[in-house]
């Protein structure tokens, strides 16, 4: 034990409950620049997630080259085109209607990707599981998505992409999976509701017939 | 744009930099009870959680009988079992010093499955990444984590378990998928260095060769 262990009081509990429900997946960014020391905080942020074995298996590329981003955007459309096609009616209207990506604004953009066998972590805690080394992304992905609104950043997370696609198009090791894109730069506009929320896509459903006692 | 929307200063930033360094996987338990309140308190800032299309896909079983407990903790020894007989050597007695999981003594035990064909969300989203329905649940797991510590609870994530036995012996729908299984309660000690830094298992990496540009 040491001295050193923080205590979190109700004032900083309260403006962490702030943070879970003011973070949100931003799609509509100003093109303002984002300091560099920033995406290193970031960076440096998401290295104290959890994983499993301490296996630290996430991978983080960033997306820089207009031809890159461009090879990003062309896969987003056409998983986009394809996604659509998969609606009727109304809903396929409202699902055209809605802004699923900050592809072209974002002034940063990242992919995380995830070692599939990392010598680190010595295989511990991920044979009967091993879907818990790309969750240890995804919670590299979360912290950093956190920390980011603290900065007035805002970070959306792109998931209408071919992975297959990606992988080649970034060269990336075999080994890798791909595992999220973000888009991050400064909000055009900051809301507590959920773009989906708001724009009648699908409403929260709190905890609704969701927890059960065995 | 509202009055409303939260500010955060760098005090706040300070503590919550020191929330993801002093955010735990704790094994260590007291068996000290915890406030139903605080379970309530954590379950509801879950559903704050971003999900792939606002799909809320998570499903929280609270493991309260002892029968059941003892059916997670036959399911740990005979994987953890498994787990030691692929180590040889050194490796094999660290692996077998190590403690993995606080399921004797955690007085608060919960696992975590998604639904994995959710009428919420319609879709969007997961058409080319269906896994991103776990990731949903994965981000609510690290928010409880997250708050959990401000409250001095300390939270460890049990993955040595076969996702398989675990759905059937709770009987769970087919259609969820095994995703998480927390102990939570009070630990009985605080450290800001994971246990597996500390017994030697795995060091941290930071970011050394883990950042590309594309």
């Amino acid at each position: 034990m040491s001295n050193n262990i923080p205590v979190f009081d109700d004032e900083f509990n309260t403006k962490l409950e702030n943070l879970f429900k003011w973070r949100r997946d931003v799609r509509r960014f100003k093109t303002t620049p984002v300091a560099q020391k920033d995406i290193d905080y970031l960076l440096n942020i998401a290295t104290f997630a959890p994983s499993v074995g301490n296996a630290q298996p996430w991978r983080f590329v960033m997306i820089e080259k207009p031809e890159t981003r461009q090879l990003v955007m062309d896969n987003f459309d056409n998983s986009n085109e394809d996604a659509l096609s998969g609606f009727d009616g109304e809903r396929a209207s409202l699902y055209a209607s809605l802004k699923l990506a900050g592809l072209k604004n974002a002034p940063v953009q990242m992919a995380i990707f995830t070692e599939t066998k990392p010598d680190e972590g010595h295989g511990l805690g991920r044979m009967t599981m091993p879907e818990t080394l790309q969750y240890s992304s995804v919670l590299a992905v979360y912290s950093m998505w956190l920390a980011a609104r603290t900065l007035n950043l805002g970070i959306g997370w792109v998931s209408i992409l071919d992975p297959k696609k990606i992988s080649s198009d970034l060269e990336t090791p075999n080994s890798w999976a791909f595992t999220a894109y973000l888009c991050i730069g400064y909000p055009e506009e900051e809301h507590i509701d959920p773009e989906l929320v708001r724009h009648g896509w699908q409403d929260r459903t709190h905890l609704d017939g969701k927890v059960f006692y065995k």
